[in-house]
């Protein structure tokens, strides 16, 4: 009862690189499919040396390309173009998120691809959606989250825009497509039917940023704005992080109060040894609270400054109000749980040696899928060759002796 | 060749309620499952009043339930109990996320269902991993997202934690469900095998801020800080958003160069009519412009507050530097092409009128999935008495007079 034997015999052909793409492809290797990277010989996916030139691959792309197999095709070879159509043809489904019309200048695009293998799940990953202003324009992770919405509703109310520590323009966009292969997947099985999936990383922003759109069209259809660390709106006072012993820079504990519930507020102010304000028309509603929230996120602070943040989580809590420590990478990192439940796992790199990684979060029948370490440039060449086509070690030699496969 | 009949044949019982639950299952219900959303007959998902008390549906609700069914079932009384087992033994998929031990509670638990329908693929989404120093505690949205690290990299440098305008914990979290359900549902098609499949908001937090593990990691271990509008670490400057003519809280442009690139430096000082800093030492490569970060800054911002947004995006852009206008909800909403796509869709709901929402942004040749309100509670009860357990109208009226199913 584990996930990893799930896609068992799914073949996926992957030309992506960096983060959107491979995070989903990522994602289907551990369930089980077989996802062959196509990588171009002399660097590989750019990925590999993100944020400088090492002696290995870069963390960077160790954690987006674990559980899949590579291969070194040389696509300015007519011969490496001719094999990843072969490996088309037996694949089913092909990914790529090269810069806008790249593939089809390669000469790899659907309409060629289809007629080779009309069944393919052909998939794409584009910055800007086809008919968009923009559909020509490039775009990375953070261009994604400037034009889709999401730096417009980040950051302190009184603030410049900010970009979220999350990459939601890459693996958010990921996301929806692993999700959308599956889709197409299961019908194909139904019916033999092949798609071609497309999907554009603004266009997908705009799926996780709904909660800002609804309460824009709500109001009075003014853009939704920045809250800090409130949600959209403002929402019912206290809500938000409040500043705890220590005064470090994540120092804070985050306190929600539901508008919905009126206990929460009692309830906080007996946590707090405030039962002097139970019944103080200021903060007797949420109305009442939200004119007087000045005041309130001072009753609040003046308390929660005299704890730090694992207690004041651990008190509010307690007394069933949803409170959270604002919790940094080196703490989660620390946190030996994650290491005892899978969530995070080590990896034993040939290069890189031992390093940790946040692996599938989802546990089947209790245990995440095992994670096993991203191949190097052009590991699998001859095994896939082998595995996929047929080819004969002979046939495979000849590749390699012409440099079509390295 | 769209996608709404994927999944056709697809059975879901949904008790999900709020956000991370119905995003998943929604997800699925765009790609053609048959989901049935049972909820409590006095007021239903209470996702249903988010935001105060309506005349009709809160837009929150009807923007996670698009494409589903709705049963009001009584789960006080042991009939209704009775019923959702019935449900079960007929569905592939069951699927909740009440507080941490409240289906156990209810005798809806894994085991109990697992014992009537060994094929099922019973799905659980909680704040905390079972194991987890926190796994009684319970979460929102915004607590995952402080508890999940996300905070601690979102915001000013030198401000607090602040939250993404993103629903990171609820949707972010629901996709990875909708995945793993998918996965094991391809095995199923394949072997007939069920799971128990769980997932915690913490955990999958962890899986969108994989880039700060590795800066952390391949820094000095220290935790990963906050940068503003820049990437982890603080990225290649020029980096992050410049103020624009206009001075709204959103006239800016994001503006990447990127370290592996040396070209976007040298075309942006083109762009700028700055060709009298090409080959300044000060500003010469990566390392330079990061000790001169400041001045950087100011060169940029000097040229983009003479141009409106989009001209400083177009122009940028167009000498192939990646770059992006900050856009807001209002001009998302008022840009025509995401209805023409089919990445907004109009709705036309008996009780809220004409709606405009955002849908699945995958596009299945050509087109994003065909988006139909959400329903109203309870409106499906006899359907799905009818369809899935093949009732007959005297039954069914027998359950709707005790108030089984309202």
């Amino acid at each position: 009862m584990s996930g990893e034997n799930c896609l068992a015999g799914l073949k996926i052909l992957d030309l992506t690189q960096f983060e959107a793409g491979p995070s989903c492809t990522e994602a289907l290797a551990w369930m089980g499919a077989d996802v062959v990277k196509v990588e171009n010989p002399r660097v590989g996916d750019p990925g590999r040396v993100s944020g400088g030139k090492a002696p290995h691959d870069a963390l960077y792309f160790l954690q987006y390309n674990a559980n899949k197999r590579s291969m070194a095709i040389n696509l300015k070879d007519p011969r490496g173009l001719e094999l990843v159509k072969e490996l088309a043809k037996n694949a089913d489904v092909m990914i790529e998120n090269f810069a806008p019309g790249a593939i089809e200048r390669l000469g790899l695009g659907y309409d060629v691809i289809k007629a080779i293998n009309p069944a393919i799940i052909f998939c794409q990953v584009k910055g800007f959606g086809t008919g968009s202003p923009y559909e020509k324009n490039l775009a990375f992770d953070m261009i994604a989250q400037a034009c889709g919405g999401l730096m417009s509703v980040t950051g302190e109310e009184d603030g410049p825009p900010c970009k979220p520590g999350a990459t939601i323009g890459d693996t958010g966009t990921g996301m929806l497509m692993a999700v959308s292969i599956l889709g197409a997947y299961v019908r194909r099985l139904r019916t033999g039917q092949g798609e071609h999936l497309q999907v554009a990383m603004q266009d997908a922003i705009l799926h996780y940023i709904r909660n800002a759109f609804a309460y824009m069209e709500r109001t009075d259809g003014k853009a939704a704005p920045r809250a800090g660390s409130k949600t959209v709106g403002g929402g019912n006072p206290p809500i938000g992080v409040y500043p705890c012993k220590g005064g470090g820079p994540n120092d804070y504990v985050y306190i929600y109060t539901s508008a919905a519930n009126s206990e929460h507020w009692t309830r906080l102010l007996k946590v707090m040894g405030r039962e002097d304000l139970i019944g103080d028309a200021r903060f007797a509603n949420p109305a009442a609270r939200t004119e007087h929230r000045e005041e309130v996120d001072r009753i609040v602070s003046e308390w929660t400054i005299q704890h730090d943040k694992h207690t004041a989580m651990e008190l509010v809590g307690s007394a069933t109000i949803p409170a959270g420590a604002v919790l940094d990478t080196r703490e989660l990192a620390d946190d030996p749980t994650f290491l005892q439940r899978g969530i995070r796992q080590t990896m034993k790199h040939p290069e890189a040696g031992d390093y940790v990684m946040s692996g599938w979060p989802v546990r089947f029948g209790g245990r995440p899928p095992e994670v096993t370490p991203a191949p190097l440039l052009g590991e699998h060449g001859a095994e896939v060759l082998a595995e996929w086509l047929g080819y004969d070690a002979g046939k495979i030699a000849d590749l390699k002796s012409n440099e079509v496969v390295v």
